[in-house]
């Protein structure tokens, strides 16, 4: 694995040297680790002309921390716990003879961007932008493999909970219950705050699990997911709780997973992210609900939860093969709850069998 | 409640009119929730010269949320998904004629700066620093309150945990249970990420829980706390696994509460933050373990896990009175394990009883 991340650092340094740095400081933490294979909090990541190096903060209050290094990374720990370590690059870069240092300014704070400029007059100040979120965005098949993983336990942890009474617990502690078992299948927690919605909040997309317990004709809805080695996949279901559901209901169901359907279903290498979006989001307008759908449909999963690309109306620029992305339209009544289904899918090529959905739990609407 | 916000709003105003500002802008979530009662993800407070403005982002795939405000505070939810509130705030100031605007530039990237720069030119951007940060150091008797009541969960699940079978149990699924039962005494969740360390791993700092099982003869620390409100409390404790501890681990133990205890009866209003580090470390060091001691003794908590003051060797400044911070010694031995002991305390008058122990779980060495 050490070659992918020295891999993956050599490319950046290539961009970087084309736009006229030397050397880049990465500070963004899912950066550090997409480039380095790993990294304590703090960390942040030199590539220079000299070896690329990962500085360490002490944690305030632990030992000093380790982190997993390749042959071609040094790692250096800060001696006192307050050193910024982006102030101690950026003075071992101009050691290096850098004097041009590309930084990301979309992470970086304007008060620690001013004192490393105090630490180093010298080395110019230049901006790497979204270079490495870029980079991040299409997947090598190891990514796909622990995004893969991830789907399994999140869909085994799901399908456990299907099987246990739901009726009078709270949605706090199913949430609970489901971020357990996301553990107990093996995944190093939860990709992001688990969300279970009954009733009224069924289908509002981030909803906080709050101490309203389920009731017979609810609509139920879950979204969670797990991390299995730091990559990130997403779930969304809706359920109706009790024997049938009302007719409202199943038409409200019918039409999301309409909509669904249609985004999963275009997604294709060469599609533009926002005709991803307008797939599902024409069928919820057609049927009068424009002004309760979310404004994004769905986005880039991997080391963070949100990635690029974004699939919503205004978003420019077009899919390619090996992407991972979520499709979670979603219709949210005021006062009466939703609907919401969300899967993850990796874009594929056609001959390749055209998208791989990783969340295979069913999108049946199922009574609970 | 809403006065308390509106007075802590009205200070800050105070604050920045005095040294030029006639607005600021405030993006540090825990700041803006300090000031507002409550804020959405993403959302950032504009004081200024007229009334104070909450601006909401909508969720990427959500609901537009809805902010707590008190009257006088305005709620201005953004349309987009893609609008940065910090520039709709900048936007917002010009329009109320203001030519300052006072920002957190320890939080706000340069990207976002910059951009709130090229959206009004006219307005010139102005550093608050940490002011908002300095005013949350001294708690107000409600902010204790929540306090206290963290502790208090934090000590029933903690106690509730010592009363269970622990031998052959992994470290990853104590914790899970630790902040189950959080919830369960009713937390709204847990205030960081719960440790529990075994063995060799005991004693370390910010152990991240792995699949090591408890064994007989193991140190067993654990480290945990509730947030309750947004107020998060810290507690940690290490036993011993077994019927009986061995000498080197009674005389470890010994020594690292002798070190804390030194610290907590140190806490009183005026003395120096570096003097409680020095009372617990003079102690350690003392007895041979001075590179085994972590660099921070203790922090302040609240709405942050990690607050202002630090005790540590180099830090400046003196206690307060209601000023809650950890106090939190540890020696680890590589190879070996080690204690660490921790609590929550309020600095208090000395009329008053002193420093007030919020977490208040025995601190014998349990031999479990």
């Amino acid at each position: 694995m050490s070659e992918v991340f020295a891999d993956r650092r050599g490319r950046l340094r290539d961009r970087c040297a084309a736009s006229g740095s030397a050397a880049a400081l990465v500070s963004r933490p899912a950066n550090v680790r997409y480039l380095a294979g790993g990294a304590p909090p703090g960390a942040v990541l030199l590539l220079g002309a000299g070896d690329d190096a990962l500085l360490c903060p002490r944690t305030p209050t632990g030992d000093p921390v380790e982190g997993r290094l390749d042959e071609r990374l040094r790692l250096v720990v800060l001696p006192g716990a307050g050193t910024d370590p982006a102030v101690a690059a950026v003075d071992l870069a101009r050691g290096q003879g850098a004097d041009v240092l590309a930084v990301e300014e979309h992470h970086l704070s304007v008060a620690r961007h001013r004192a490393m400029g105090s630490a180093a007059p010298q080395v110019r100040l230049a901006d790497l932008g979204t270079a490495v979120e870029q980079e991040r965005i299409v997947k090598d098949e190891d990514e796909i493999t622990c995004l893969r993983i991830a789907a399994e336990i999140t869909d085994q942890a799901l399908g456990e909970l299907l099987e246990s009474i739901l009726v009078g617990r709270t949605e706090r502690h199913l949430a609970l219950e489901l971020e357990r078992r996301l553990v107990d299948h093996g995944a190093d927690g939860p990709a992001f705050a688990t969300s279970v919605a009954t009733g009224p909040n069924a289908g509002r997309g981030g909803h906080r699990p709050s101490d309203r317990r389920v009731e017979e004709g609810d609509f139920l809805s879950v979204c969670l997911g797990a991390n299995y080695r730091g990559y990130r996949c997403e779930i969304g279901r809706t359920f109706v709780i009790g024997t049938s559901p009302a007719d409202w209901q199943i038409e409200l169901y019918d039409l999301v997973f309409a909509a669904q359907r249609a985004a999963r279903e275009s997604l294709s290498p060469g599609r533009a992210y926002g005709d991803v979006d307008r797939a599902a989001r024409q069928i919820l307008e057609g049927a009068g609900y424009g002004e309760c759908v979310a404004p994004v449909l769905g986005h880039g999963v991997g080391l963070e939860i949100e990635e690029d690309p974004q699939l919503a109306p205004g978003a420019m620029g077009k899919l390619d093969a090996c992407v991972p992305v979520t499709v979670e339209p979603g219709v949210h009544l005021p006062g009466r709850g939703g609907v919401r289904i969300d899967d993850t899918l990796v874009v594929r090529q056609e001959a390749d069998g055209g998208p791989e959905l990783l969340t295979i739990t069913t999108k049946e609407l199922l009574a609970l």
